[in-house]
């Protein structure tokens, strides 16, 4: 049986695999792939203007090829988990 | 709402919490902390045996100070994901 950990790991692959492969490299996100999914999947991509996606876009985007591989996708997920940890950390003090 | 990914990050971060808190720093794993978080929410964990546990440990503990940190943790995951990513490259040759 899957484990809630285990189900986490691969909503985070198969939500990368529901934008990548609309357009393009299909195991990449272009920007407009990115865009939809920061929109569609985080709350706090609903408010993003174009501005904010290209300034993310160009965060994420290590190695300038204009495509979010899965390893800059993992990173950007990384860096939310950590920004929601340091909560723990603030509600411990 | 809550999205499927946001959840999923949400349990990221509160697995590693429901271990953390257990003993000694509250914010890291300690070895015995990683083994029972390895072993009770992922499936590979199940088969682990003592050295195995020991070879994670040093594997994981990057700043070597014999616990498991938020970041190390994740690092962690991002490179089961990837695992589980190259199954789609895979699937799509």
């Amino acid at each position: 049986m899957e484990t809630p950990l285990e189900k986490a790991l691969a909503t985070l692959v198969l939500t990368f695999h529901k934008y990548s492969g609309k357009e393009g490299n299909k195991f990449t996100l272009s920007r407009g792939e990115l865009k939809a999914l920061v929109k569609n999947e985080l709350g706090l991509g609903q408010k993003m203007k174009e501005r904010n996606i290209d300034e993310l876009m160009k965060t994420l985007d290590k190695n300038s090829d204009d495509e979010i591989d899965f390893k800059e996708y993992s990173a950007f997920l990384s860096a939310l988990c950590m920004a929601y940890n340091d909560f723990f950390h603030q509600d411990g003090k």
